[in-house]
């Protein structure tokens, strides 16, 4: 097939309108062709996850021959792999929508189908909730297989584990697929690579295991070495036998299984199923498999903007330099002078733009895997050893931390930099992933102070102050570049700034990337002669003392925040100029205390009125 | 020894006032002799853990005589083992003073010494402390080493995996001893359990393994089968020999070694010390070791109050029923009518008084260990299957899943319910134990519904309502029994109830048990003239939209609040008042966003002026 085909060339594809028509297919090799094809032309023009959707075709295409949801529940970890799953499952389509506002999502969603059995999107929750699931049929005495289908990369997190730990007591059928691309979102790390690692050699293990039977039964001796066998209880027998860490766990283990090989994978599936025990399938696949650039370099194809096929080049909507650049620049430049600032990642490493400190301080670096608990709690012992520790994170993630944040970093009184990525709306990988929480669960927690540069150029010398700070310091920043930079615009190093007109009765109070849109309205109100002052706060937390008495000349307030209502800096001042006897009115504009869905970022803050428009029609009504 | 001792009778206790006068200690096992007479001094008084630091006594005193604190790091896992630790490292003196107010505490605290490493109280940190404190050396090429001694049953917590998998890496010295006393605070569940049963039953692999070697040695054939263990990369021989989970994982093994044998601990640690990479030493100790009532149930003796040494019975403080045993009586009586409800805790059974349930619904009650994260997410999926979750969780200890509650519960709208214990201050167990965050961090997650009762007689009908609604919904009760109740108290099933003087100008808002005490202070302010109206919260989250109307007809309102002030209930409020325009006064009495060290619980009351003799005070100026 040839990318300019049109989708009227697909055989199969068309035809599929749930996973019971995969058995009119009679050549599944040519529908995973069709469903490769499909996915690169979705992905190249709406961006999204490409390598591990190229990478589990065919294994999709046989999980559905074997197993048939709904009745069967097959769950997806992280579930960014689900394009092929999507367009089997009756949303073919609706593929061409994917990651669009009011199109489908590109995780899978139990609100969008029957046949997504779980809304996934952070990683190494399948197997928890695959075993909440297996154990409802249980109770139910209902039929039915239950699947998790989970990267190598995301059993490295904790999660995973402690589904696992949890499994081997279940005395039904429940199908564990291991799908081992050697990496996981970053280059995998950890114990659990290296167990894997020596599962992929197994073939050569069972050869061997197999000769030493043999000769075993040629030996005089071979007799007396099964009576010592016996005798230590089957111990010697269950060390050469099974003894690796998932039949420790309970679980019977099959594979490696050649997972771009339709038949072996079938065959595989099949077999789990039938036994009444857990079970892996341990399948190893190829992450890009089929689109060469990809599968050259999977790490710059893992989630991409939209791009040219034949190329490979980004086709990239932003335009200038990323706060997430402009960081990985910085903290090199901070760790070259400091040698105590030390950097953490959990499997972000190109995500958060530390290649080049990965490169250049090579002991001071610290890739955990997935595993955003341990992160930050090696963070502590690093502070406890007197080292001043950068935990580089997107917003959505650092939630899994909460705990860590407060009892072994905050309590202690020890020292950490938090930089998070991706705060705020982040577009189109939508609820699961949405920036929005981490100013309302991070300001529950005493003694964080929280940074938020508006643009590129206040990220630096934040980050230095954050870094020279004792306690817990945190730098939030966007997805994305520079918007609208007033010309009055500079970087002071203060608490917080005032702009506009400091005359005015009205104030109009706001921090990071919305600042932009907030100067902008004020600018457009200004020009029709009704003025305001806009406050923008650097530090949103604490609150400067002086700030509230500042803030309390005003008559109207009104609190612009990318961040739902709970818990954030808005509800919180209001709070505070009740308490202080303020007499004015007060009044924000936040997102509600919802989920958000997929869509662009621009259509998100339009959505929460927090667009330049939209405030300018605030203000024609407040001023 | 005869408890009735003095302490002057101590012959080695009293000269050791650091780790070093070890050294002048000629009979070691004299020193545990005192040590645990000590224990159990000062625990059956001051109350506290028992068990565990009964039996890690030998284990205490072969560190402190191997490793040399403060250059060697020992980090306790949880810690509430400490006890004999703080003996040993000049808090012999002050050890009369556990766990009471401004004495020491009864966890390790980097504040209290610097003989505490970390300060640990959350299950499962160690291991990521400690590897964080290792890499800290080896940056500043310091010498000494690093021990994180861990509990088997916090083997079964996620972070303590995210640990190992990343130790693994570390070129230098690292020492992990698994204190394996075949439980966790309830029984040991899962995977981990097992492979350790496996482990310990190891010297008869041992044997097996030589006695294989022999004949190997013996048999013509022996040199043919070591060419088929090289060939296949020595796949068969890291089977035969080392494949066992830890080992997997990048540590050697020592063990097992027996924990109440200090010459046998001795050698093991210092075996382990003399290896340039991580090891684990795998000790195997008796929870209660050499007290009797403890050794024979131990999981009776794990946290307790006072009691009598003599007959080992318990002097409790709490007269009456608590709200946990209310809890565990009410949700059986639930369970009994609807089939889908299913229990949940992680390692609490005892805690949480979920002991009747287990007994009586085995098949829906569900102990995941020391893995709150699992215990949600598993939830979700159990939800998904169409059952009803009850998740029974300490507060603190819930902060924990806020990612997996936010994630894998809310977001795909599914229902739990939270039964949130030891909710508020919980006294003695001090600062890593508060259950005062929780109405913060639940606050800023979308949909959820909070239950607050403040009598025990309030639970049973809540937490039915909680059992029969969508979504999340909480409840949450103090550690405890019932405080004063006004005569005009009842259950009504409303969101709120207003007692005292309904036309009063003054309305005092609280929920939870400090109802009690405002309605003491109510009354009491009444008796001289000063009325006012007391508005009880019974739902805190929504807030209700009338309960906005009807207190805004107050001129002024006072909140108290039992929760640290970012992200409470009374924060919320105010900020929702002035976006309304009241034109009052308001005011809110909470805890202050910081941590709070151990104390009575009433004594902590009061410094957040939450007592009864503090509101007293403070309506004095107000009303």
């Amino acid at each position: 097939m040839n990318y300019a085909d049109s989708d009227n060339n697909y055989e199969y594809l068309n035809r599929i309108t749930s996973p019971k028509d995969l058995d009119k297919v009679d050549d599944l090799a040519k529908l995973c062709a069709e469903i490769r094809h499909k996915i690169l032309k979705v992905v190249s023009k709406n961006g999204g996850h490409l390598a591990s959707n190229l990478g589990v075709t065919e294994l999709t295409v046989a999980l559905h021959k074997i197993f048939h949801e709904p009745e069967d529940k097959i769950i997806w970890d992280v579930s960014h792999q689900c394009y092929a799953h999507k367009m089997l499952t009756g949303r073919f389509n609706q593929i061409d929508t994917l990651r669009q506002e009011n199109g489908i999502s590109g995780f899978t969603n139990r609100k969008e189908s029957q046949y997504d059995a779980f809304t996934e999107g952070h990683s190494s929750a399948s197997i928890s909730a695959a075993l909440g699931l297996a154990y409802s049929k249980q109770i139910k005495k209902e039929s039915g297989h239950v699947v998790a289908v989970i990267g190598d990369g995301a059993l490295s997190g904790g999660l995973a584990y402690e589904g696992i730990n949890n499994v081997g007591r279940l005395k039904r059928n429940f199908i564990l697929v291991i799908n081992d691309n050697k990496m996981s979102i970053s280059k995998n790390v950890g114990a659990v690579a290296r167990y894997l690692n020596a599962a992929r050699i197994r073939p050569s293990y069972m050869k061997a295991k197999n000769a030493l039977e043999k000769m075993l039964n040629k030996t005089p001796f071979g007799k007396k070495i099964k009576d010592v066998m016996k005798e230590s209880k089957s111990a010697v027998k269950r060390v050469i036998y099974k003894d690796n860490m998932l039949s420790n766990m309970g679980f019977a283990y099959y594979g490696p299984v050649d997972g771009h090989n339709l038949d072996e994978l079938q065959k595989a599936f099949a077999t789990a199923k039938s036994l009444n025990k857990p079970v892996v399938v341990h399948v190893i696949t190829e992450k890009g498999k089929g689109y060469k650039f990809a599968e050259k370099r999977p790490q710059n194809y893992h989630s991409v903007p939209a791009f040219d096929i034949a190329t490979g080049e980004k086709n990239s909507k932003i335009s200038g330099k990323t706060f997430s650049q402009e960081f990985g620049r910085a903290i090199c430049e901070l760790a070259e002078k400091n040698p105590k600032i030390c950097a953490i990642t959990a499997a972000m490493t190109e995500g958060t733009c530390l290649q080049e400190f990965r490169s250049n301080f090579k002991n001071r670096f610290f890739d955990v895997g997935i595993a955003e608990e341990h992160a930050v709690t090696f963070a502590g012992g690093l502070s406890a050893g007197g080292m001043i520790p950068v935990f580089a994170v997107y917003s959505t993630f650092l939630q899994r931390s909460y705990d860590q944040i407060m009892h072994d970093v905050a309590m202690q009184g020890l020292n950490m930099v938090l930089a998070v990525d991706r705060a705020g709306f982040v577009g189109e990988d939508g609820e699961t992933h949405q920036g929005i929480f981490d100013v309302p669960f991070l300001n529950t927690i005493p003694g964080v102070k929280i940074f938020s540069p508006s643009y590129i150029g206040e990220l630096a010398p934040m980050l230095k102050k954050c870094t020279e700070s004792k306690g817990i310091s945190v730098i939030r920043y966007p997805k994305g570049a520079d918007a609208y930079k007033p010309a009055e615009f500079k970087y002071t190093g203060n608490d917080y700034d005032f702009y506009g007109e400091k005359d005015s009765n009205t104030l109009l109070i706001t921090y990071g990337r919305i600042f932009s849109s907030v100067m902008a309205a004020s600018e457009r109100m200004k020009s029709i002669g009704k003025t305001s002052c806009v406050l923008k706060m650097n530090v949103i937390k604490p609150l400067n003392k002086e700030l509230m008495s500042d803030v309390m000349k005003f008559d109207k307030i009104i609190f612009f925040e990318e961040s739902v209502k709970s818990g954030s800096v808005s509800e919180k001042l209001g709070d505070m100029l009740i308490e202080n006897g303020f007499g004015g009115k007060y009044q924000s504009v936040t997102a509600e205390d919802d989920f958000m869905s997929h869509a662009t970022i621009k259509s998100q803050l339009k959505k929460c009125r927090l667009d330049t428009e939209n405030i300018v029609r605030k203000l024609m009504f407040s001023i």
